[in-house]
């Protein structure tokens, strides 16, 4: 249970045990030496896939940790995308997304917008649900990404 | 040399000639039983890449043709990015339009946008400089492909 004074705990207990699988990614993916963002598609509270960016890993320009798991979960339907949440560990690029309006997903449940925010305004736009949940762990994750890795981070936004 | 007749005569040289590089791969993509999408990366008139839309190819949802062929350049500067331009058969799809934001490539030639356009004012809010080819072999693959692999080409954009 989250202490009552985590600022995360408003999240509902699917959410939060969604969004530290995708902090899990996260980890992983810093351990191997990547970018720590991890990313999970589940529908109705089962997990399709779970991703992380793959940049350093796999060499992946388009990798983030949201298009690895859609990747991941493979060829679906448009009536299953629309059932779904998104879990991202950081607030979306314009290609996370685009991915996300691509295939209508509802709902994105971000870990944190502290440390990058771009295209929150578009997806709001196009009727998107955003939880964002200021989690510290992601901040933290990032806020080392961008000391110890600044110049894979930049590569990774097209900075 | 198009004849004078062609509407598409209005293009430079170079940029005729990269387009129809993304027409072959769009070809290619028809001849192996997918959707016939393709896209070339190009700097000064260098190709960096090649791609095609691999969703049947590959069981790919997100390697279509700009995004196949953004990763096929591999990993890559901001500083190269900037000084590209993006050849794609169709107009852009959300995602594809969010990876060349992401990456800030300044000129997309565009095929065509008769059977398909969702990014175009985005692009442009962005400060995109978009040329549209209107070229008729590229509206030929689309106007097939809606027609005898419909169900694919709707999984392709959610719908």
């Amino acid at each position: 249970m989250p202490a009552a004074s985590d600022p995360t705990s408003f999240l509902a207990p699917e959410d939060r045990r969604l969004l530290d699988l995708a902090i899990e990614q996260a980890e992983l993916g810093w351990d191997e030496g990547g970018v720590p963002i991890g990313a999970v598609l589940a529908r109705g509270g089962e997990v399709l896939s779970v991703g992380r960016n793959r940049r350093v890993q796999q060499g992946s320009a388009i990798l983030h940790g949201e298009t690895d798991a859609l990747e991941r979960a493979g060829r679906q339907p448009a009536t299953v995308y629309k059932e779904c949440t998104l879990y991202t560990t950081l607030s979306p690029c314009f290609m996370c997304a685009g991915c996300a309006l691509l295939y209508k997903i509802p709902r994105i449940v971000i870990g944190e917008n502290r440390n990058f925010s771009v295209s929150e305004a578009l997806l709001a736009e196009h009727g998107v649900e955003l939880v964002v949940a200021d989690d510290e762990r992601c901040v933290d994750l990032m806020d080392r990404m961008m000391t110890e890795r600044g110049e894979i981070w930049n590569e990774d936004i097209g900075e």
